[in-house]
């Protein structure tokens, strides 16, 4: 196994929303960006020790969990969670002129379904192109004929030469993806505010199952700030169920939750204790 | 309001997974079949009186949540849930002819993140695509200079004449999706296996509070079967919870839990009591 230090990756090429949150929390001085095509690349390449760390999003206040995230750090590796930051998402029509029919709209799926309504009402004859990121789609835009537009943001248009046809066409105004940092090591507990992830299996063939699973969380004062379903992938039916606490493993009441979950799961992992950057939305 | 008799919507186009579905479950003979161009537009003409019901896909056993159908549920019409069926999922290649070197691979996102594993080791190099369905793909396909290759089903193959590249290419072989049967009127209970669905909001701010909301289901010996969380849209770390239990509203257990659940929440919707069709997985 390489070891490299000071390497961060993100999903690129530059230009994503991911670059900008990237370019935001890690000083240029001290680390190397790596663009990689897929979220999942870029978190196997910290698994590999290819690279130090990654900051993935992992959901979207909007379009809700981002699967492959969740999925790949279930399934595939084992990483930690390191620090979570919420990002303000502003989505933009992006043109190479202003005076088109717009008839094909390209994004990633995600910018997308963040603005379906506002799509579907001012453009209910267009076609929708999913692609791998916001800047693969105005990539796309620039190659093609007339009558294409990509949704990205302000450093896409501007790296690019692209028209906004109309800013923030996002559904909601609070539109926010939820990032995480993600590493090899545990994180070591310092000041702050923290959360623990959690990601376990259990029967669900029995009234109450998920209850008692709760109990552990509600019994040792604990607030579930989210759980979230994911399939198992052996049958439909079966879930794995990720949670996301208040505290620190570093907190008695929370070991002591930490330790009922994982003897009441059939399968556990713990996804780690992590700083809440809270001051992150901007 | 217009309302007429005897027709099922559906995600077309003709040959997409949703028809198969809606062909094998409504006899021709009595039953006109409308397809449409998006899983939403569909559940809004059931609730716009244009169409009787409909069947739409709302969970795949890979890939999880159909979020759109479950976000339109919530929050943009007020349907009840008449039937449930599972539908055994078959995923092939498709291309023109079979000596091409494939660089584009289109299809719908569900399909695209159902065979990613087989993609990703296969394709590395390959673009992916997302369309509105899998026979937009094929159309698209067939429209397409060499090298462009489609996920599909076997009857796309025939109805568009295609060859099949690659049988059966999705990462596990229990891959199914779960559709819903929507109409504007609740079931009337008649014999056979139920499912009651609701979907709620509640107060996220104190530690136990899905834990209690839970106890009614516990306390009612009541099965919950899947528990779902989605975005409420107001801010991120808000949520509504979908809850799927055994039994239906004619039921006196799930009567009482029903009704407790809905003065514990501060938004509260019953997606209605609905028959399995266990039998359905071919």
């Amino acid at each position: 196994m390489m070891t490299t230090h000071n390497i961060v990756g993100y999903l690129g090429p530059r230009g994503t929303h991911s670059e900008d949150v990237c370019s935001n929390y890690y000083p240029e001085t001290e680390w190397t960006f790596q663009p990689y095509a897929t979220i999942d690349a870029c978190i196997r390449a910290v698994a590999s020790g290819e690279i130090t760390e990654c900051i993935v999003p992992i959901e979207n206040s909007l379009e809700g969990s981002i699967n492959i995230t969740l999925d790949t750090l279930a399934h595939e590796v084992d990483l930690c969670i390191q620090k979570e930051v919420v990002w303000q998402i502003h989505n933009h029509l992006l043109t190479k002129s202003l005076d088109e029919e717009i008839h094909t709209i390209v994004s990633h799926a995600q910018p997308l379904a963040q603005c379906r309504h506002y799509l579907t009402k001012h453009y209910p004859y267009a076609q929708f192109k999913a692609v791998e990121s916001t800047v693969e789609a105005v990539r796309l835009v620039v190659d093609s004929a007339k009558g294409h537009a990509a949704i990205a943001n302000i450093k896409a248009s501007k790296l690019y030469d692209m028209n906004v046809l109309a800013m923030d066409i996002q559904d909601h105004p609070h539109n926010c993806t939820r990032f995480v940092i993600l590493g090899r090591q545990p994180l070591e507990h310092g000041e702050g505010e923290y959360k623990t992830s959690i990601v376990c299996r259990i029967r669900g063939d029995k009234p109450g199952r998920l209850y008692h699973l709760l109990q552990e969380l509600a019994g040792n004062n604990i607030n579930l700030v989210r759980i979230e379903s994911r399939p198992a992938r052996t049958e439909l039916g079966e879930y794995i169920f990720f949670m996301d606490m208040e505290g620190s493993i570093a907190d008695a009441n929370v070991q002591i939750a930490i330790a009922s979950l994982q003897k009441k799961s059939l399968w556990f992992k713990n996804l780690g204790s992590y700083i809440v950057c809270k001051n992150s939305i901007l």
